[in-house]
């Protein structure tokens, strides 16, 4: 899988490709990821990509037809071109497993005040990575990028994700490491028996429990097994008593 | 206001640091980053920092104690250690609005299978930056600098966000510039013709209709005026005749 990045700062991408997991990914080519900068596309000498807008205001826009000259010299029809803004579908786990399965992504950079309208004419989605106001898409792009890339066959160890919050649909059972005891706290008794079964309700119930206290929302989709169904039913009546 | 960071990936933050806003708001003193080397406070010879899970599992946890010295080392009563963990409350534009008021935040960046349980007695609150899965948490800490160092006085200039999605409640207007017309698409009329109430009264209802039609969610706990009740009430009846 490629994944296209356009953008204005090509050079706040350099350390994020060169760390752990995705330097490894690149390396063994697992995925690939090019870094484009959008300047080279401005047609004027002063290699100017943005105007200011009509109507008036703060800020700049990104020009229309600097955005067209790069689409169409770094994508195809199999590439899906997708654009970072505030006004996005919220980006979730669900759409990266999704994305994750695409040959080719483009990602296209918002700065300023945005871009140009009329680009959405050009753009298969537009994609917001939550609900709050950044300087630009950069770090929306690498969080895109990040999750799509430890998606990819054979980046993670066969397992390694199948645990993590949101992957199942729960929030992740706590974990703990050496020492036992650390200023008067200790790591709960199952943890230290090494009976297995034990060990797997412990996290399941803790999973189930940890997800209706802090995101009921979640368990709203998620389909209960019988033995996860009991559980909550323990867990409401416990928080009940708490109350 | 100090922005404390402490993680085992502290070179992901230069480019971060030296980009555009960031870089400006660093030179004028007007917001203070610390990256901090979590490896540092490792207390063995190898500069371990974390070791395997109690009850078996995959991956890595980060030790309590490393992050105690970490924590004892780096912050005072006046601190606000944030953790990031996708277990978190999840960030939004009005905890920006709270965190850039603070005198000094830390943020602890989640790696691995995350952190031992226990780590959580020392934290102030947890942060998820969304629903999705990322590898660490060097981009979430960014997010977080990135959303507060734009709100300290003097980095914007005056005027320049309140306009912003999520900073009006409502998702923002479409933007145009130059060309006027690109690829037989024309900028709006109203845009063109300099009238400023005109002008005004087009970005609200585009606004509020962006925000309905797509984030519907966004106008519940918003305070419509009566201008914009009217609005609403139109861009209603035509979403109606449209379906």
């Amino acid at each position: 899988m490629t994944i296209k990045i356009l953008t204005l700062f090509p050079e706040m991408f350099q350390p994020f490709l060169a760390t752990s997991i995705i330097k490894r990914a690149l390396e063994k080519n697992l995925i690939n990821i090019e870094v484009i900068d959008l300047r080279q596309y401005s047609n004027d000498k002063h290699n100017h990509v943005d105007d200011t807008p009509y109507g008036g205001g703060k800020g700049m826009v990104i020009k229309v037809d600097v955005v067209k000259r790069a689409l169409d010299a770094n994508s195809s029809q199999m590439t899906k071109v997708l654009l970072t803004s505030p006004r996005g579908k919220t980006y979730k786990q669900n759409m990266a497993n999704q994305l994750a399965k695409e040959e080719e992504i483009l990602i296209l950079c918002g700065h300023y005040e945005g871009f140009d309208e009329r680009v959405l004419n050009y753009v298969d989605e537009e994609i917001s990575i939550g609900d709050y106001v950044l300087t630009g898409g950069e770090l929306a792009a690498m969080v895109i990028a990040d999750s799509i890339t430890r998606l990819q066959k054979g980046v993670l160890a066969t397992g390694s994700f199948e645990d993590d919050s949101f992957q199942t649909g729960l929030l992740e059972y706590p974990q703990y490491t050496r020492p036992t005891i650390f200023e008067g706290m200790s790591v709960p008794s199952v943890l230290q028996n090494g009976n297995h079964e034990e060990i797997r309700k412990y996290r399941l119930y803790e999973s189930l429990k940890l997800t209706y206290l802090r995101r009921p929302d979640l368990l709203v989709n998620y389909k209960l097994t019988k033995e996860e169904e009991k559980m909550l039913e323990k867990i409401k009546n416990e928080s009940l008593q708490n109350e």
